[in-house]
């Protein structure tokens, strides 16, 4: 699900709820992000047919200070739940984890939730909505959208869904970036180093996805990861794509060098994604999904800022 | 490890190490915060005698905003990283994630790290130290420590080790407690929720535990915590203690209602419970570490303050 302006974007109509009301109903940015948590969960369980009851944990984090985005939005599920933090690359970390739990066989059905809003973050990381700072070329917008996802063990349904086939955790790399309104750069050599561990260890075809999604790079991350990739002799140019680039018109929308935040790689997979794995038009895909590790305080005490990427391989047959 | 305060509480002679620098040689508490992430883990990896490449992940959190104690302490390790928020339940949430991880044969050797400092919480959560404000009497101090386990698939030392035989992730659990000087009131129904569930599904005997211990309720938390079982018939009382009772003499030390923090039932653990096992004392322990899941501005907002509690038992023949 998402706001008004993820609606407009080039992915608009692949999304299960949009809502015009930027605080989604509540009193302030930061409620309304925990309602898009909320109402996220709610409608895969209603696509899933299934009742909350019958889940045994949600995984989710999201990008507010002690992720209360999740804690607030969730806890009326009233389910055994295990807080991440990954930043950005919360949704793939918490499905790379969900999936491990179900594929070992310690649950048999889980949800794996996050989000960002614009407002939010903004307030949050940056500067007061009400300010009106100039943006950054390479700065990103973050998306106001969440995604939920429902892990099971086994598919009954007649027709099959996706499955997690391959999971890979990634290490933090920081290569001294410290521009805030830069973090495609800051989390690109994240992104590049979970690629290539993945197409060598696994000496996968990069050629044989129907697409490779970074979470959030950006036009300036997207490019730097590309040429990282391709200084390394992997080449996976003609299946990229950047999920931050694919949810916004960069250009007609004004956002600068694309979207960024949990919300967005959540809900281009569980919106776009998943609905082409529907048609038949995917039958698998590569998502890594990457995270800036900083916060504002540890920018402004000088740190860089260390990237991250998880990766997920989903296949349907 | 832990800094003076703890040096001087009734266990200070169970850590590993002890700094009298409360900045841990670093500009900021905070980067002391993640030197001492880094020093436990160190300290964990020397007592096992084993190189940080044989680690397979790492799994950690803490209670700085986006969890940079754990980002900037661990990154140099060069490991896959899996970030959590679990507030003050961070370790043994991470303790039960990770063996999952193990026991579904997923990985061999992981850590969980966690960490947390009077100073960098006080200022980020409460005020600016300078301001020297008063504490209400059920406030609780926020433990400078930090703890690292090792989880390991097999054991072949020859002096066995302890083995986490048992998890539990809890639920969020708001009971309308919005005073952010009584974070035990807050986390206890989370606390007896969880203890209550463990035993009604194992039947298993509370005396037949060498220690209950919750992570960090504090004299009040404990006290609600022991009336809450006490009224669903549960009697835990002959076992039972709190970390953040051990760790501190609450009035010789000024401490007001207990220690603290993800650091408190991490040091507890991994200093003076380890070494309880280590000399035979202790063979079976309930380790429930309980967070409270708010943040400085959702109380602000007007939240009230849900509270988690993970369980893990810990056995050793």
């Amino acid at each position: 699900m998402g706001a008004a302006k993820e609606k407009e974007g080039p992915l608009g109509e692949y999304f299960d709820i949009t809502e015009n009301d930027i605080k989604f109903g509540e009193k302030s940015f930061e409620a309304g992000e925990s309602e898009m948590q909320r109402l996220a969960l709610n409608t895969a369980l209603k696509k899933a047919k299934m009742h909350h009851k019958e889940l045994e944990a949600i995984l989710a984090g999201d990008l507010l200070n002690q992720c209360t985005g999740s804690t607030y939005g969730l806890i009326e599920f009233d389910l055994p739940f295990i807080g991440l933090f990954g930043a950005c690359s919360t949704m793939a970390e918490s499905l790379a984890l969900g999936s491990l739990l179900i594929d070992g066989g310690h649950f048999c059905k889980v949800g794996a939730v996050t989000s960002s809003h614009f407002c939010s973050a903004e307030r949050q990381f940056r500067f007061p909505l009400e300010y009106g700072g100039q943006r950054a070329p390479t700065s990103q917008w973050t998306v106001t959208a969440a995604g939920a996802v429902i892990l099971s063990e086994k598919d009954s349904s007649e027709n099959k869904k996706p499955k997690i086939t391959e999971v890979m955790f990634g290490k933090m790399i920081d290569k001294g970036i410290d521009d805030i309104s830069n973090m495609g750069a800051a989390m690109s050599p994240a992104a590049a180093d979970t690629i290539l561990k993945y197409f060598r260890e696994t000496g996968a075809d990069p050629n044989s996805f129907d697409i490779i999604a970074t979470g959030d790079l950006g036009i300036e991350g997207k490019r730097i990861t590309e040429n990282l990739l391709l200084s390394e002799g992997c080449d996976i140019r003609a299946k990229y794509n950047d999920c931050g680039l694919m949810i916004y018109d960069c250009y007609q929308q004004d956002i600068h060098s694309g979207g960024s935040g949990c919300g967005c790689s959540a809900s281009v997979l569980c919106g776009y994604f998943m609905q082409k794995f529907e048609l038949g038009e995917y039958k698998n895909i590569l998502l890594v999904c990457t995270g800036a590790l900083m916060s504002p305080g540890s920018v402004m005490q000088g740190n860089s800022i260390p990237g991250i990427a998880h990766l997920v391989r989903i296949e349907k047959n």
